[in-house]
């Protein structure tokens, strides 16, 4: 296929070479943003005088009509090119004729795929950050709609002190939102360039490339070319926010995989979003979340790969770098895949009271604020934490309930203990009341 | 798409739930392993009384058809469906009708999942072998066409003491031949069991599984069910020789950039094997070079990926494990293909002796063998060290050639130097000869 | 501190520079394999005719009183020197004067390096492999001592089909028994070389560098001294199994966190294995199983950073390699006190019969059998699986058992169906008694 | 040792559990930030009225006293303590008797050690910043130092066009302070909270927690407890953004390397910034760099072992998390000394202007510029693009330098072209200032 190279060349590029090489069958994936940079070149020309007015005209008709067809998915691409930028100049070719060699004036891929790339980050940044609102909006419904409902709180999984729906899905919300805040910080920091040739800038006044792009969006020339070609900082930060996202829905997910399972029983999963068993008639599996559990290998993966490609590169261009795309596309793709299929399943998340119920029967969950009790008493903490250990050991031992030791026995381990103390210190919604320590924020 | 599940489920699946867990996208390219699989399990069914005879002939005609095609690439499946499982089941009912649905007796998607995946990783690793028998005879060759041309050789980029090219080349010889070690032993461990079931094995008795499969390979029951469905380390340790082989070829796409530059010049790389820039008319680039070293980024990011999906999986299966196809076909294709297109570049490096030659005039490459011939002479090797490094000092500061300093001037740092004495010393071929420490090995 | 080098150096290296350099801090574990090299060294030596007899035994008086105290940890070094192989020279020096200044004769700290680093492979992994067949005699032991014990068997954390504990621990078995045989394979393809020189090989002839180091373990020369001195895939793939080993640990660790929860209580893990809390008094905390879990991520993280470290390094031996060593001690150490730690808790673990059997009550869990029943009596799989879904369906939604479904509801969903046959098979060690495909191996 | 936790405990804990769990070899380096936290923590429990005056004043005599000594390195602790809060409760106690028992009132080390980790980052992430703006003004400064001097650029280390030096150290002040801007956002997102308690706040009003702590830096109590203390994604974030400055750095140590072979002799490196070889006499190696170059491996993997290590956790606090500190600190140390040693280094690299010259006056070098100038004289960038490729294959199999063909032989190519027109182009300072395009910020 025609190439964009090759004056000097006297053999011709071996077939396993084109085979090792191409980047076309994943770069495809920039046909919308390739046209878009190629009519802010074309642009550029004409003010650069490179371009006559018709010439600018022909090409500029051109590359808008490959543009309706990039954005209309599937954009069919043929595989034999090299890459997006070859296919794309021969479809101008074959549209406007003789126009289209000029099309690659003071231009090199080495800046053209950067601002495509650019570009395409852009975009889903914001379609992630849109999907994330979302998330955050329907975690926000479930922590409200569930907001008196208590549950035994764990770390190390282990009962620890009783905590209420509102508080759990609240964590999501401020992780997410984290998540947000730091994609749109990663938004902000991208600077889309033109002008920054193969490494070192083209004979076009910078001024000219001060073009218009899209409505939000201006051009301007690099401040500095070799960064402009060489960096992709931008897409590893990238990579490593979306890891971030993937790390906390993996948690999530976690959480209510054992909630679903029997021994928990604390929810109940929409048939839609689980799938059965090829051999056992009765399963119904969480497979949606232990996708979005395994997911955070890819996208470790995918962050791995750019960082570990980058090591060691000396300046400017290499071609190493072609090989940013893929994990960058595939991060991006796990991530809205994963935000928009939990955004249809935790609405429908059915949570089995009863069951919840009955584990926020533990006493020892209520250790601590017998510990805080003591305290109000005058107890020193170290002190108390012991009191209420040993009273935590004997129960165990004894196999008898606090609520029913009776309080001659209680006051062995400390006067300050009653059966009527205890009874009310055993209350979940007290419990959780009695923590004012949260700066619960109103939503 | 008809699934292999369902009877007690009440409502359809979400379509962003199928978009999410389907994996035929990529699982297409089990489709040959999953026929042979369900050759063999015909076998067994037929074997405890669970097919009449003319239901074994209907599936075993039905199997080798679709075996037929899936052989021939590229094998269309229909990306509606679940996955190759799946799919092919329903190419089975349409072909024999009703005897397809005894198919799944006694068997579970866990175990012929790993089944296939077995057997496509011994395929693989066999492929990969004779890749890599051929790339070792290739070095070997180079080694032989090139043993007695000397080069600088460098240790942290320096020039350290003259090697030839047959001991570069025969680095990555020994190199390599580890790999192949590696990737063999692999190979060894690889148990291809069936009769696992889901994860506690099948009512059918374990002698039955003691069918043939193809030559070489015949079939075996498991020792442990929960194990069979359950464990990727076969996985992951392919996936660890692979990143090893990548890092071996990373290492010497490394060097033979730097000897094509134009500062190093030692080689040329044919241009069939280069590629050029769409700016810079002159460029012709070793872009084939640059990707074996970019692609460790994606071998290990491959590896990392199953690493981290497994960790901490509960047994036995978990959806998550879907996920450690698309790492593993990944890095055997790009091993693949770095093997092949080395296997064309290599052969047609040229060497530019000139350009060898004249780094070989250092006088610094040959320090050590000045050491060493005070050692011979008496000297301790600290103290012949510290002279070396003096003479070193003195050469470079005063800009002059130790060969012309004269006997007066090198008696200073050692009476046992004289001009006669370095310009023997100073020999590329001697140099190399007097290192009689290493076993050669005919190749 | 004195150096090893310097002679050619008019000014002193920054401070900077040296504390950035030096190795020591970690290196220091090297000494006693840093000592047994250079017994072989001066072996070689003295067979070269490069140490008299006198030189040679007091060279050998000294390094032995070295090994002494290396032997003896902790192993006091001065942190002032730059490595170990300097402390260890410096150390001679003041033992047995000038002879040591003829210790580093014909050998560079690039072979050094590598031959102490191999030794101390080999003697790790075989801590290692003894660790490994203590914990699988231990698994085989809780195996056959909980053999009749049945328990529910999970995939994707749902109820599937009845297990054994015997089963359960027998995939562990089989885990580390791959991880031993792993562990094992590297051991053999170990080889011990010295001579390689700085990369070139030394003029000593390579028939002297044949001694015998110790007990079983021979030296020779290389066949290659660039790759002997440059290529660490020994480290690499002794990281890779380490992290697989790692991997399946952090397995057995979820699954025994998940059923020491209040929910599951399948098992009490002995006080001696728990921790506390410092604010919750009734914690009793599965902290071991928590961080073997954790590790994972520092043996995986060891692993990626010596690949890393490798990747596209020119030949042959080069600074960053010195960056080796840190990974490759800690995941060996993570591992061994993993193993031991684990061979001391498995052994008191307290298994809640009861708990469990009220587990195994799920009807759910034999719907495997019932489809199996029907296919005995001569459905097709797929009808029978669709029409047992059908069966789980009803009993879901009605909330009736289906042993008390009577005849009549039954054999609505099949005629073969009934309240005996029902009741036959359910039945724990009946199911896992049935599964007849499992070659289980005596132990 | 004593625990803070116990009283529920019958049995001893485990030796080999004590060595597994412990963390105070590590932990340590958070005895500063334990005080200060300390020392808010009685302040709110005074105001809470949990704590008399007296006993805040001997609190928080003791903290201070504790934090003087921990402010002054090396501050020596008790490995046999648990970890650091311990051995800090520990002194206390020792220091003011019983009123140490009241310190761990309404709080837990799961909030604790999250307060001082975040501390630590704040303070880390303020003398990493420091450091990147000395190394970027140092930079700018080698930038303007060098600002005339023309060399090669380099793609694909292939001669590309001219660059200058002002250009290419001008390259790293844009990605470096992109880094310091990162870091700079990771600065602001931390938020400093207390009160969290386990998981699930404490019975002290959130108002309360609301005290000065330090100039700059005020506390408040969470907004979600659980997320409080078992979020790591500031960690992990951190971690990423500084393997991003690892990965600048080495691409810059890689160029420097390759500028100081022999090959290309581009500079020299200050004597006191390299170190020598114990074998070879004449060895001047560049170790600092290939350092900087190989610890983006350790990077990477700590940034690695932090995102396997939190990868599907439950909420809340796990053992697991124990491990986020190493890979921390150790990231923190790695940057700011290799930021330290390269603002030593890089204002003493000798510029060999000769042998840079040498390598401007390769033709192909301005190959570009030729086509620019057919451009200009009309041509169609692909057809000027083909010419000039044919003209320097001509040049390549001929021989002959373009700058001496004569008119004849150049207009061949294309009638603009003339001998005198050459001579023009090949201008390295005229090819630098041509390239207008470029925004050069004025440093």
């Amino acid at each position: 296929m025609s190439k964009m190279w090759g004056g000097r060349f006297t053999k011709k590029t071996d077939p396993l070479v084109e085979g090792f090489t191409k980047s076309i069958q994943f770069d495809k994936k920039l046909a919308e943003y390739d046209c878009i940079g190629s009519l802010a070149h074309i642009n550029v020309l004409k003010k650069a005088g490179l371009l006559t007015g018709p010439e600018y005209k022909k090409l500029e008709g051109g590359l808008k009509s490959i543009l309706e067809s990039a954005k209309k998915a599937p954009f069919k691409v043929d595989d034999a090119f090299e890459d997006i930028h070859s296919y794309i100049q021969h479809l101008l070719e074959k549209k406007v004729g003789k126009a289209a060699l000029k099309l690659h004036t003071c231009r090199s891929r080495n800046d053209q795929v950067v601002f495509d790339t650019k570009l395409y980050c852009l975009k889903n940044i914001t379609v992630t950050l849109d999907l994330l609102s979302g998330i955050v909006k329907q975690l926000a419904k479930s922590a409200n709609a569930n907001a008196r409902q208590a549950m035994p709180g764990y770390t190390h999984l282990q009962h620890a002190m009783p905590v209420s729906l509102y508080d759990y899905f609240g964590a999501y919300v401020e992780m997410l939102s984290r998540d947000a805040k730091r994609m749109s910080n990663i938004f902000d920091n991208i600077e889309i360039v033109m002008g920054a040739g193969a490494l070192s800038g083209t004979p076009i006044d910078s001024s000219k490339y001060s073009v218009k792009m899209m409505p939000g969006c201006s051009l301007c020339s690099p401040a500095n070319a070799m960064d402009a070609v060489s960096s992709r900082d931008f897409i590893i930060e990238t990579l490593s926010a979306l890891a971030i996202i993937g790390m906390h829905l993996s948690r999530m997910a976690e959480d209510l995989i054992l909630w679903s399972t029997k021994e928990f029983d604390f929810i109940d999963i929409d048939e839609a979003f689980c799938t059965g068993s090829s051999l056992m008639p009765q399963k119904k599996n969480p497979d949606v979340l232990e996708l979005i559990r395994g997911n955070t290998g890819k996208l470790y993966g995918n962050l791995m790969s750019v960082l570990v490609m980058m090591k060691g590169l000396p300046l400017s261009y290499n071609r190493d770098m072609q090989l940013d795309k893929e994990p960058l596309f595939s991060s991006f793709e796990i991530i809205q895949q994963e935000l928009k299929v939990l955004a249809g399943l935790l609405p429908k998340i059915k949570f089995k009271k009863n069951n919840i119920a009955r584990q926020l029967e533990d006493e020892c969950l209520y250790a601590t604020d017998m510990a805080d009790y003591l305290v109000q008493k005058g107890a020193a903490f170290k002190d108390a934490h012991t009191i209420i250990g040993k009273l935590i050991a004997y129960k165990l031992k004894s196999g008898k309930e606090i609520k029913k030791m009776g309080n001659e026995a209680l006051k062995k381990f400390h006067p300050a203990l009653s059966s009527k103390v205890i009874r009310k210190i055993i209350d979940p919604e007290q419990s959780v009341k009695s923590k004012r320590s949260v700066r619960r924020k109103k939503r």
